[in-house]
């Protein structure tokens, strides 16, 4: 699966009754909601406290690469605070639209594992904090979208076999019926680089966690059964025994790459991987690799104020040290 | 030099006064010059004797691509000969356009001492043929453009950074005023595949064979500064760095690789090992390679029966064996 599945996301979205939502919440009461979350939290496990405010733009957009956290929570930082587990598989985003912004990822398809973990860490904080819920709507958020469970449930999916067929699209109109949503995780357009795909639930009302957690994994088996087919009807061909094996090739010697045209070498390589075409190599590395390689992070790991070009170099340069 | 200068050859035409030219002599009559040119050839030195009919064509192609033979020298294989000598750097073609086509081959730039071994192996093909000569127009040859001296001499040139840089057609237009001629080797666009180039003389009337070579040799030398100037501009690129770097990425990689882009990309890094951004390859190692991946020669290495798909694979098993 995890040829696949790159990795399973459960988000909770909760808010404390007493408090008016984040857009409504001045400087002091967001601190104060920071402060009360965080000891909750801190309460029941270890976690690293982060404010926004103190980090730069660069350690800021490092964790939004990272999945970490929204773009959205990077967008104003005053007042907003982060709890990262120690093992990174657990974050709260307080202040976020909602107060709290509970996330799990973890590694390969596993949503009733990562839902259990989410669930358990919601029931310890409900018992530490006053949740707005409604026997009617269930829990209240901001935006009427996230009413109900508030549950978003996710999976990173590497469709590169379908990708290079140019299917995506068709299966992603008719995902929407099925009350799921399926986008490119680095670029919206229809082919995103790196063939990397963020398939989730957008019905979070009248639906149990349980059974949108089905429906998503449903759909989710049924893209990888779609994936693995194309991948062995397209893994005869030369051409794309080829690209595979360029692929690493370029990755190995470039002494300039852009951030695109990484994603998709490395795509293609994580496909080799998958189908044993490439046996130097392990997709967790790759997919480390491919985090490391985002812009942020590159400027976190080498220096803030490269240019555009020196970063390229850069990234050249760390790949081809991983992948000698 | 070599890095710029692949190698040198001199070509002198002759016919014997006693038979019409080629064009105008029956089988039989060709038939037995080849076996009187022989004769005279193999008293001097030891050469092979090929006659032509017995090659098949991709024999005759291979030939071809090694520079051995003239293309003309196999649109009709009746009545011809090639005398071949054991090191492969004399070749005789008996009835092509002339009777007698003796050919020179060396590596770098050399023109005297290949004019040499070419004037000794004449002058001794003299006392045994009787060549025709007229003390007026020197000697006679079919086409009147090689009338005189019948020389030809010629630089192969690898004009990498000028090709780059769009200034071989420039220099290319001045050359005809200075009675030289400038062409693609492989392909007669004015980027040919390899950034491989002929320098000829044109003029064999009315100029003895010594100043022929120096015109050529002075100005091989301009060109080979003008090459180096811009090697040396170029080089502090990352971007011709990480070109260089990824075409022998993908050379030891690819697994379906045409003439064309195996060309190009022997060219960038042929232009590697010449400035020592690569270090792990020689230049007489890969000027034999390419001359080994010309397709015919890969035809008669794998197999006549290729087809092209089959033959960009070989091509591609090949440069991985080499390289790696």
């Amino acid at each position: 699966m995890s040829e696949v599945v790159v990795s399973t996301r459960i988000r909770l979205a909760r808010n404390l009754k007493d408090y008016p939502f984040p857009v409504k919440l001045n400087e002091n009461g967001k601190k104060e909601l920071c402060d009360k979350v965080t000891k909750a939290a801190k309460s029941i496990m270890d976690f690293d406290r982060i404010d926004m405010e103190n980090l730069t733009n660069t350690q800021a957009v490092a964790l939004v690469e990272q999945h970490l956290i929204s773009p959205e929570f990077i967008s104003n930082k005053v007042g907003r605070t982060l709890l990262l587990s120690k093992d990174r598989t657990i974050s709260i985003m307080i202040n976020e639209e909602d107060h709290i912004r509970l996330q799990v990822i973890k590694h390969g398809l596993c949503l009733k594992e990562a839902y259990d973990i989410a669930n358990q860490l919601d029931t310890q904080l409900s018992e530490k904090l006053d949740f707005a819920f409604s026997d009617k709507l269930g829990y209240l958020t901001q935006c009427p979208t996230n009413l109900g469970t508030g549950m978003r449930a996710s999976v990173m999916l590497h469709l590169s076999a379908l990708q290079k067929g140019r299917a995506v699209s068709r299966i992603s109109s008719n995902l929407s019926k099925l009350g799921l949503t399926i986008r490119g995780l680095y670029g919206e357009s229809t082919e995103p680089a790196g063939a990397l795909y963020q398939l989730s639930n957008q019905v979070s009302l009248g639906i149990s966690e349980q059974s949108a957690i089905d429906n998503l994994k449903n759909i989710a088996s049924e893209l990888v059964t779609q994936e693995i087919k194309a991948r062995d009807r397209i893994l005869s061909d030369i051409e794309v025994i080829d690209t595979v094996s360029r692929s690493l090739g370029i990755l190995k010697t470039a002494r300039l790459i852009n951030h695109n045209e990484a994603m998709n070498l490395l795509s293609n390589v994580r496909l080799g991987v998958a189908q044993k075409i490439v046996s130097s190599l392990t997709l967790d590395s790759l997919d480390k690799l491919i985090s490391e390689i985002q812009p942020a992070n590159i400027l976190e790991r080498f220096g803030d104020d490269l240019t555009v070009r020196e970063r390229d170099i850069k990234r050249a340069d760390f790949l081809r040290e991983r992948l000698n």
